[in-house]
């Protein structure tokens, strides 16, 4: 059974979805950021790293929500959201990367800005332009990377359960997703899904 | 026939490091930052995120360095650089998750600040803490993610094409990485590869 360490409202989200998705036995356990639990002896044992989601596997930790996608779909095949050529997965692996070290990163300068500089003043910069920097991602999503109806076409992938944060995130920093109609229309198609329900629900989203 | 687009010293050393170390059948384009090509139309077409590396493939585009690293990986099936379970696989997957979207990007807020924020000031505090954050995330792959001799054990994976940045990054940001005995024996590993020797060469390293 898969053991899946969450915060509600986190980017754990993202792997929660897939595991909901595809139908995996797993269950789901609450780390709470607001109380540091991430930072206890505990979770360090889990992940040195202290940051959530971390998915406790037969074989070990599995750390990264790229890493976690990918292993919950290749371990859970008939549920196809792994393309099934290289250069698909290739381009599965890219947009993962780019939510993952580009648009999360540039929404975590909004409240994780002491991970960067240290003064009051540099973490006001950085928050206040972190909704021209989320416009700018998003703006790229909607331009170039979303095929529709899904990310990468017609097969639902790892790219659409990691997606259910990009509302999230432009949300929080103040930007209208209807700015986006492809955006929109993909949050849609993500909202109607019933695992995108039970695991909003289990975030209180 | 692949075609790499690189910067020399640029993190596109990864990706180049793999596609000679698998002897891929490649070339490697030159695009320069420094002049400024990368944000060009002719680049722009290849590579909205006007970044590099860049892969053309025959079936389109692969950007990002774990989306590239895994595609050269996955289609070199003799090189062994691919683990060969899923687990492994997402160990690989989780390390260079980790590369992209923490340790480059903390060694990015040295002279990439602009990104995040738009004062002078905030930049500075930025640069400020470069040394800091890049030796947490050292002693953080000393401490729990390297097995020796190689990132996942005995093979050399996808993980120690990424790590040729590693001892880059501490150089450029001031810190020794003889600090780290565990990362400075794997980087004296790495050296000593031909593959290793050509592309540092290639981009006058
Ligand atoms: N690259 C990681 C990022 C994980 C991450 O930053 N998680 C945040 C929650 S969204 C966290 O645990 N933050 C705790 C903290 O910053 O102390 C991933 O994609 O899984
Ligand atoms: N997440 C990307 C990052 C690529 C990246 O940031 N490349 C840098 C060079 S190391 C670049 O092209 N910078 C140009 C710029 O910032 O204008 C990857 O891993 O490939």
């Amino acid at each position: 059974m898969l053991k899946l360490y969450f915060a509600k409202g986190s980017s754990a989200l993202a792997s929660h979805l897939l595991l909901e998705e595809v139908g995996a036995d797993y269950t789901a356990h609450e780390i709470s950021i607001q109380s540091g639990a991430h930072k206890e002896g505990a979770y360090r044992a889990i992940n040195p790293k202290m940051r959530v989601p971390a998915l406790e596997t037969a074989e070990g930790i599995i750390t990264e929500n790229p890493a976690i996608l990918n292993y919950v779909a290749a371990t859970h095949p008939a549920s196809g959201v792994l393309p099934d050529t290289s250069f698909g997965r290739a381009q599965a692996d890219a947009f993962n990367a780019y939510l993952c070290a580009t648009m999360h990163v540039a929404f975590a300068h909004k409240l994780r800005g002491a991970r960067w500089a240290d003064t009051e003043q540099a973490r006001e910069d950085m928050a206040a332009k972190v909704p021209a920097n989320l416009r700018d991602c998003a703006q790229l999503i909607e331009a170039h990377y979303l095929k529709g109806p899904w990310i990468l076409g017609d097969q639902y992938t790892t790219c659409d359960a990691y997606m259910i944060l990009v509302p999230q995130w432009l949300s929080k920093a103040g930007v209208d997703i209807n700015e986006f109609p492809k955006l929109a229309a993909h949050r849609d198609a993500l909202m109607s899904r019933p695992a995108t329900q039970t695991v909003m629900a289990a975030h209180d989203l």
